[in-house]
């Protein structure tokens, strides 16, 4: 062999290239075996395939060359902003040809290729010809077990590649505006390109190796973090190129290409598919797939497995439901409760997105049971359970019969066994009455509570404060299972404590108040109910996948936060600092106004004569149980107003002073 | 009879009554059907029922009493706010008996029970026994030929009840903080109360009327106005009651309640559903009646027509796309046609709504297709139509083969007919480059374009600049059908012309820019493609539903604006301003961003050298129509930059300060 030119004053470091790691898909197995069976058969012919890699990853994920589903169209198009990859396949009919394959054979065939391709010019014109996969299987069809090998073949130079200068980002040394080659670039370590550029370079030196002594090599990454698309993390370094032996009439230079297997050892590898070839699992997969895209390329930290094990109870499967329902979809959350009373009638699925028209046919299905077979067709690794029952009310007695008080006693038992096995309630009814006993038993119980609430062109989307944890000591808690019930979730270190603080601004989550905290009177006095709860059908159609969106978004962002619910609330004013979560911020509530296309973001405190979450309430609740609720049923507003003090705090006030709370958004 | 004591100075007027107007939705017919047929059959005794009114109609509409479907469930819930009121069903077997009934002592019945509820006090323990209504229906189920005449029993004041005090608003009087006897009242005459307040103030009368001289009566109205809860539209009066003849075993006063039949005479009405028994037609009303409540409760000017008769292409039919068909359902949009050319694949359905899990099956149904059938399931009235096909996009050139460029010129040749016999256009692609062809064809056919992209957390809505119309003249276009097959709605007339302006406020729907006016390179050059619309499937799963809610919410209040797509647009600082609609602001773009829960309102001029929408490059288009796009597809980027003059600004600004486009959101 000629020896390559060294510069003695050069250290000795040669560069090294990350291989890719094969990222085969379940999509890919599933389609693998329709072909087998309907189309290749006992055809071992080498098929063309297809796979596609991406620049764009954050640091710390193996450079990948994916196959899914669409790897037999060869033609087909690949995601945006990945570059695809032309492959072979070779698929045996039994574990024994595989074995005995002659990979050696296979790899120096591709190689072969790739060096012509060089040789003739082809890979000037077309450079994907440098980049090929060859993928060798065996399909047991019988116990859905695969065997698989992949070659990336690269040409290799005898005596290794020298560095002559490191790696540094671009942006060090953009400045210098030289000259240099680019690659697009799969990998993610600092320090090291990816395997495309192996045969990059072969096929330079092999074209200018005599006539160039320093080579600089771009390498080309293209990530995209917090929406704005950033190239900084690319890598540009310099090299010396060896020159290839010989240029006429040359043979392959020596090549490698076979995958490690997961020990690190050259070997195949295996994956028992034998539960997942299911097209329900393989939804399952492609939606966890499209999910973990997000952390893979724009938000690393994100914590999916908090969002997706939430346990969320909807109350209510109107407008508001079936949009929070979809996005919880969208998040991968797989467990959902519906509360509803109501039957779907013939205006519904126009603006509820679960119903469809056979729906509504002889009076309607009742609207939870029915959520809960779309969410099934939608996606059949939901768990989603439906309740039909009604939320008892203040002001709304249940004393009429013996009947009437039983069904409203079991009506309590039930919504508290609901709220204890969840994580998070949302409250999405269509009257103001009724969140409130749901707002008591889930402050109780120490849940998180999402509200939204909508108007014609406006809505509110809130989180309840968080009361601190109870003391553990028996017999504090009416209930002794709530607490226990409680997801790790939702119950987060202490919070930090914080003085007197200013009224409106950094609000820790515990002292946050509820949905009825702004009120002076105690629900059921619907003649000063406000506008927003009490009409939800008549509301600009947009609004209801608005707010449903947002109050899903917001519960996301409370779990990204490091305390959850206890997170101090974000407001207006913290849009142009640093966010406190990977998402960004966590507000008490976001009001949201459609004509002006703006929302707000208030915080407020809890109100300590609240008719739904102030102490006094609480405990009443927790000491007396039923016979208390059943008392706020029954009176008029003037029970809980007394109860709370509000009564004397009106009476003190009558004469002074109105301050109108009715219209206070800026707080 | 005893004389009532009349106060000489007063004038002679009398009071008078706003009888109610009977409201019977289809779904009561229907329901009736389902009764007569089920369960009635022949039985022909009274049977209870149940209709409602509301107090908060504005100024001009009827004082209706509403039956529905639900009428038939006496216990079951009213709308809320609305007012609850018990009837009487009369259903005969023949529309010999429904003739021959007798009226007057149908209604001595009636008014009798009332009169007793008076005697016995009961009225006075429950007031709802005051108001009741009787209607007396025949039902041919052959020909769904139904015959009804309604009453509203009320007690007379043989000679009427004297005005003391002409009525004034509540603002005018309410601070005389006087006694007065409220009522729910209906009515939404400015000086006449609703029927409600007819019994009760025989109620009053009959028990205090010799005790008081002068009575206050408020009859309160209680409306949402752009959002907020509102009674300023309540009337007070005082009246002077009459004492009632006797008090003691006294016979039932006068009494009057048939209401008149549309010609204004006594007599029944008939109404003929032969056409609208079908299930699906019952769906038809219950939306519409869901949307005219909109308007007749909240924004009495709203033109629903020109929202419902819009006619929208949907370029996309993915997440975006779902979403914004399902909002325009909710609008009462009826002509809904899709674009799409791919299949539908597992991770879908949790993010794309008009999708499910059989639709992946089998390699997955095309979007556009399943997209149409389900707008079926969900309102079978929808006139939907899909087609598969691709939009030809720059720099992907179709010059392999005759048969690639004939496919393309059939599709643009699709495209320009779509686009033309549609009112607005929504780009939804997942791509940039997609977006040119259509954002040129509708800036030549001055089609309302409303645009959507999104980002991970981020995403943009806007409307393009709709050019002024062409000159009349023949030859003008290359397409002679794209100016006729203009609908009204987006033919206005002549904008206003504003001066030069200042550069970022007030400017006019024909200044304004498309989404390549902010782009300094030409579609087709991927690497400088900006982030937005690059991975429409990697963006949190909220953001399509907020984005697709808001292009269709933009998309109405557009429409609602005297001028359509040439209103002057909206910016931030205009949120405190009048809005120039009912609906609010129309911007040229929503900017939102989900970390900060915030949206801006920039608006930006159009670009004189934008690769889009620029003159030349419109001109071109129109002269050389197909030859002009296929150079655009073939070709590189600089050509479409050397033909708008951009590689000219290129040149100019390559040695000068670079202004970085890419961030400028405030513009």
């Amino acid at each position: 062999m000629a020896s390559v030119p060294v510069d003695k004053d050069s250290a000795d470091q040669k560069l090294q290239f990350a291989p890719f790691s094969s990222a085969l898909e379940a999509g890919f197995w599933h389609q693998l075996t329709q072909k087998k069976l309907n189309d290749y058969r006992l055809d071992e012919s080498p098929k063309n395939i297809k796979g596609y890699y991406y620049n764009g990853d954050p640091v710390g994920l193996p450079t990948r060359l994916t196959l899914e589903f669409s790897a037999f169209e060869a033609d087909g198009p690949s995601p945006a902003r990945c570059c695809p990859v032309t492959g072979t396949l070779y698929n045996t009919n039994t574990l024994e040809a595989f074995k005995t394959s002659d990979k050696k054979a296979l790899l120096e065939q591709q190689a072969t290729e790739i060096w012509d391709s060089i040789q003739s010019g082809d890979a000037l014109k077309d450079p994907s010809l440098l980049c090929k996969f060859l993928l060798l299987t065996y399909a047991d069809l019988k116990k859905y077990h695969f065997y698989y090998w992949f070659c990336f073949p690269a040409l290799c130079f005898s005596e290794g590649i020298k560095i002559l200068k490191e790696p540094a980002t671009l942006e060090q040394v953009f400045s210098s505006k030289q000259v240099t080659v680019g690659v697009y670039d799969p990998c993610t370590l600092p320090q090291h390109p990816g395997w495309p550029l192996r045969n990059l370079l072969f096929l330079l030196a092999s074209k200018w190796g005599s006539q160039i002594d320093v080579m600089e090599v771009m390498c080309f990454r293209d990530r995209t973090l917090q929406g704005s698309r950033n190239i900084k993390h690319s890598i540009v370094f310099q090299v010396k190129l060896p020159v290839p032996e010989q240029s006429v009439n040359a043979v392959c230079p020596k090549n490698v290409g076979w995958e490690k297997n997961p020990k690190g050892s050259m070997g195949p590898r295996m994956v028992n598919l034998s539960e997942c070839m299911d097209p329900k699992r393989l939804a399952e997969s492609s939606v966890d797939l499209n999910l973990k895209l997000m952390r893979w390329r724009l938000v690393p930290s994100l914590d999916l497995d908090k969002v997706t094990s939430t346990k969320c109870l909807l109350l209510g499967a109107g407008t508001l439901g079936c949009n929070v329902a979809r996005t919880l979809m969208g998040w991968g959350v797989r467990h959902i409760t519906f509360v509803d009373n109501a039957k779907i009638s013939y205006s519904n699925p126009v603006r509820q997105p679960l119903y469809e028209f056979e729906d509504c046919l002889g009076g309607g299905k009742s609207k939870a049971l029915a959520a809960v077979d779309r969410l099934g067709k939608i996606f059949p690794g939901v768990n989603s359970e439906g309740h039909v029952m009604s939320i008892p009310m203040p002001g709304h007695p249940i004393n009429f019969s013996e009947a009437t008080m039983s069904q409203a006693r079991q009506d309590v038992e039930h919504l508290e066994k609901l709220i204890s096995e969840h994580d998070v309630v949302f409250l999405l009814m269509d009257t103001r009455e009724s969140r409130w006993l749901p707002t008591v038993i889930a402050a109780s119980n120490r849940k998180l509570v999402v509200n939204s609430a909508l108007g014609f062109d406006t809505f509110v989307v809130m989180r309840h404060g968080l009361k601190k944890p109870k003391p553990c000591g028996p017999g504090d808690s009416s209930d002794p299972s709530s607490s226990s019930a409680s997801s790790s979730s939702s119950t987060p270190a202490e919070p930090a404590q914080l003085p007197a603080a200013s009224l409106f601004s950094n609000i820790p989550g515990h002292r946050l108040g509820c949905y009825f905290c702004n009120d002076v009177v105690a629900p059921g006095d619907s003649t000063r109910d406000r506008t927003l709860d009490q009409q939800c059908t008549v509301s600009r159609p947009g609004l209801a996948m608005i707010a449903g969106a947002l109050a899903v978004e917001l519960m996301v962002s409370i779990l990204q936060h490091t305390e959850g619910g206890y997170a101090v609330a974000s407001s207006s004013d913290d849009r142009m600092n640093e966010p406190p979560t990977s998402l960004g911020l966590v507000p008490h509530q976001i009001r949201g106004f459609l004509s002006r296309f703006d929302n707000v973001l208030p915080a407020s405190l809890a109100f300590d004569k609240c008719t739904a979450c102030s102490q006094i309430v609480l405990d009443s609740y927790e000491k007396d149980g039923f016979n208390f609720l059943s008392k706020v049923f029954n009176s008029s507003h003037s029970f809980l107003e007394d109860l709370t003090g509000l009564t004397q705090l009106h009476q003190e006030t009558q004469n002074a002073e109105i301050w109108d709370m009715s219209d206070d958004e800026s707080i």
